[in-house]
């Protein structure tokens, strides 16, 4: 059912007035006031279906299957504009988020407290109840064009915890296509053949674009070399929100490898989009945050100080968010690396320091920079984060191939 | 239930007297003419029970499992013949030609269309429909013993579409089994203790027969070697079918590298089975088409010509079957490799000598031999001819595994 | 619901009083004699739930969730005893024994007899059956660090019989995490973030027993290094018992290497725990059984006797055990290996020696120790063997998801 094209503000939406009778959503009668919560329609006048649902608690309308839609819509369908009354809660931006995941910049804080508010509800899901069986009969291709079986399980669990199935490729780059010289774009059509969704990683940066932009059905970017990654950007925000109860106001340490580590990058990316947010920056001179973040975080009035002195920060934040920091980064530095790694260690110390009420993070694996003593203690969230993702990871799948 | 075997002209039927009145078939009153379409039967009086189903539109009788039968068959077990009446369209040959999938000259053309009228009712098949569920509780294990993703994710993506489970395997030849001096006997025998059907890529020739003939499951030949990939060949002569209307009677142009090309060798061997074919053959001098084809051609009366002008061929055929030319081919004559490179590319001059309802196929993956510009062209097939690979596997798994 | 713990000699069984009125177990009126076999209870006064089975004809009691169980009482939660009046078949040690398999050491003949009963119902499920569903939803991780087809593929089958879903590692130690140089520890608790259970194979000794002190959920040794083997251990004395009608008085010819074939040592261990049975150890000098299986043996009352007689041996005994003989064992001694193969080949005449109820078993893969004329013989029982894999591999999966 051509219904129209949600607008940037999402005050208004069109629809196809010649269609509007024999539409299912006619025998609604039409009126978003009169209309149900989630219900699904379809209209026989197109070969390509629709399914819209409205939540009118929360004034959201989400068009399930938009690339279709715009494909009908480049075919000239004429569109009439329908006034949604209430304000959205959910404000989409100029195109709808959800047709793909490809970088954290893509979602601005409405977008992530609606992810985040199917998340919660898939860690509700229980063996045998119906919400396990939603994404029956649908088939996730994962093409990973470099190995990282911890994202692939999560993702794969996350597919077959909704009742989905999947086709797996641990190893897409000796993929025989590939590696005889066949473009990504050839693939992708090939695969999507195959599939309802793709999620894809890769050595390149870009190429979950060049993907998004060739393919029919939805993608994911599980990572696209030194580019992005944005389920784990997106799984650190929830377990921030599910840790600390809040994202505005909110106290985070930023500590270890920063200038190489994507994720703590695309955590500051995500943390600039709420209010009154303070970031610490404790690294090694030698991997401190680079100046674009920096710059980018000072233009959204976010509050950020480095600093050296992790124990101090500890006792201020949150968060503590650890990463890894690599001996490859220092060259022949030996002793840099050293100290570096000496001198930011979280241990019993530094949870002495923390609040009753803070947690350590971590986007693992981790090796000696959390040590093994602080797993026991409550506040050691990293464990918990990692499951975050499958919660995280349920949820996308279940917006890009069902919508709302 | 045994109920004898179906001999090679389909004219009649042997059934075990003694088993007569203690099977199901018995209750249904065992008169053909009476049995419904498709209905189950099964003996309790033996222990492997067989499904029969009876189409009596199409007068076809087709046994399941005809591999189990055939054991007790061996056991002594008397058969007495029943009369089918009316004439099938489906002629078997001495064998029943589903039991397995081994090479593309095992298929007549009433076989074909058999397999390719079940692939139709394939393309129709919906999430959530119950023809998405036939093969629920049935388990397919892919045995590649070299890798090969895209052929293995499209039996993959066939087997989960129709509601199976699927065991992999990518890389059998590392298979520790067979690395310690497993023989393949061995190792299917191991095999078909964990699954229903076996699906094998092989780097030998005459592998898959070799499965075959150990294995009490059907075997799928997903290509071995040189040899053969009889379910590329299945896909490509459905794909012409699909796109022009027809077999008899169509032109074909066949360009590329014709000498090493198991695809257009096992296409040729296919199209000879339809009337009025007329073949075009165009390729570089080092690798033209090889005499066994043109002489199998000339036997069964099918036209063929070779050419060297990729345009006037265009312009006459109703397929141009592209593929792609291998510079090792060349060996050392790079400046051969080159001039043969730029001489039979399909571009947009191409498409313009070609009729409106020709269309450009090809086996992919596809290098620069298509320019990327026909892409947009509906006369560009070979995407859809890759999707149409998933329809015939799932065909073929549907009659390997439950028969008609 | 916590109703407590399973002693070890199982005469009673622990409540906790102040839940007793607000279980469903209560409603039942908890008199273990009114209650029906299988019958499940839950309550919902704590967080997590568990299952307990009673099942009055075999007077077992299991809890099919103790790890949980075990957190609850570390939480201080009184229990009170409740007595169970009716001698155990079943003989629980002094922790359940299928928490975990980690080792064949671990079962007793009550436990053994237990599994190989569920085993025997497996092999009873057929597709569509409810039986083939009662694993459904529940996922299973395979974290192989070294691959291990035949046995990854059999266990993955036994899941997929009884409709679970897997999370598949093909090649865990290229694990990017694991190469990063994450501890097993933080891969496990990672993983039993995404799965139910994990079947795990390692390339060290030891490695399944910690990654069960880690794990919440339950680990399944598929093989860790020289170390243990336990399935293979089980599924061999099951095919015994199938095969020979009995355990206690068998006669068992182990042959081959009988000083590293780490299956021969744990079939001896296990066949230890019944009686008057007899083995024969059949090997060349260099590969004989090593003193500390002989000692036990001894100590556990077992008669065995080595021989280098195989057509005698193959006379007397119930079963001939053969397994590979390695050439590297042998060092640079080629002439010794060549002696030692040549001698204990088991061949058309070694089948004639046998008796008629005697059979051939081998744990795969065969080399040339047995010869391919030997597999049509009735008495051939490798395939057998391999295929009963499967079945106690099922019947772990649901003893260790399910419980009884």
């Amino acid at each position: 059912m051509v219904i129209g094209y949600l607008l940037g503000d999402l005050e208004y939406f069109e629809m196809a007035s010649t269609t509007y009778s024999s539409c299912m959503m006619h025998k609604g009668s039409f009126s978003l006031r009169s209309v149900n919560c989630n219900k699904q329609f379809m209209c026989n006048n197109y070969s390509q279906s629709f399914s819209v649902s409205t939540d009118l608690t929360h004034s959201r309308l989400v068009l399930s299957n938009e690339k279709a839609m715009k494909r009908e819509l480049r075919n000239g369908i004429k569109c009439l504009a329908l006034e949604v009354k209430d304000p959205p809660l959910y404000s989409l931006g100029e195109k709808f988020q959800l047709d793909d995941v490809i970088e954290a910049q893509q979602f601005d804080r409405y977008t992530l407290s609606a992810i985040f508010e199917v998340a919660r509800e898939m860690e509700k899901i229980e063996k045998g109840s119906p919400g396990s069986q939603i994404l029956k009969g649908y088939l996730m291709a994962t093409l990973f064009y470099e190995p990282s079986t911890r994202t692939r399980l999560s993702f794969e669990s996350a597919m077959k915890r909704l009742g989905g199935e999947v086709l797996t490729t641990e190893n897409a780059r000796e993929f025989s296509s590939a590696a005889k010289g066949e473009t990504l774009e050839d693939t992708i059509r090939t695969i999507q053949g195959y599939s309802d969704i793709i999620v894809m990683r890769h050595f390149e940066s870009g190429a979950a674009k060049r993907a998004a932009a060739t393919a029919d059905i939805p993608i994911i970017n599980a990572g696209d070399g030194p580019g992005q990654h944005p389920t784990q950007a997106l799984l650190d925000v929830y377990t921030i929100e599910r840790e600390i109860g809040k994202l505005d106001g909110i106290k985070v340490g930023l500590v270890g490898d920063l200038a190489n580590g994507r994720t703590v990058r695309s955590l500051a990316y995500l943390l600039a989009k709420y209010q009154d947010v303070k970031i610490y920056l404790v690294s090694p001179d030698v991997v401190k945050m680079k100046d674009d973040i920096k710059e980018y975080l000072t233009s959204k009035g976010v509050e950020w100080e480095e600093s050296a002195d992790l124990m101090e920060v500890a006792s201020s934040c949150d968060v503590v968010y650890q990463t890894r920091i690599q001996r490859e980064r220092f060259g022949g530095r030996v002793d840099l690396y050293e100290e570096a790694r000496g001198k930011y260690i979280v241990d019993h110390d530094v949870l002495k320091a923390m609040q009753k009420h803070a947690v350590v993070m971590h986007p693992l694996p981790r090796l000696d920079e959390i040590t093994v003593d602080v797993d026991s203690d409550p506040r050691a969230a990293y464990f918990r984060q990692a499951k975050n993702g499958l919660y995280i990871r349920m949820a996308l799948l279940k917006l890009l191939l069902l919508g709302w």
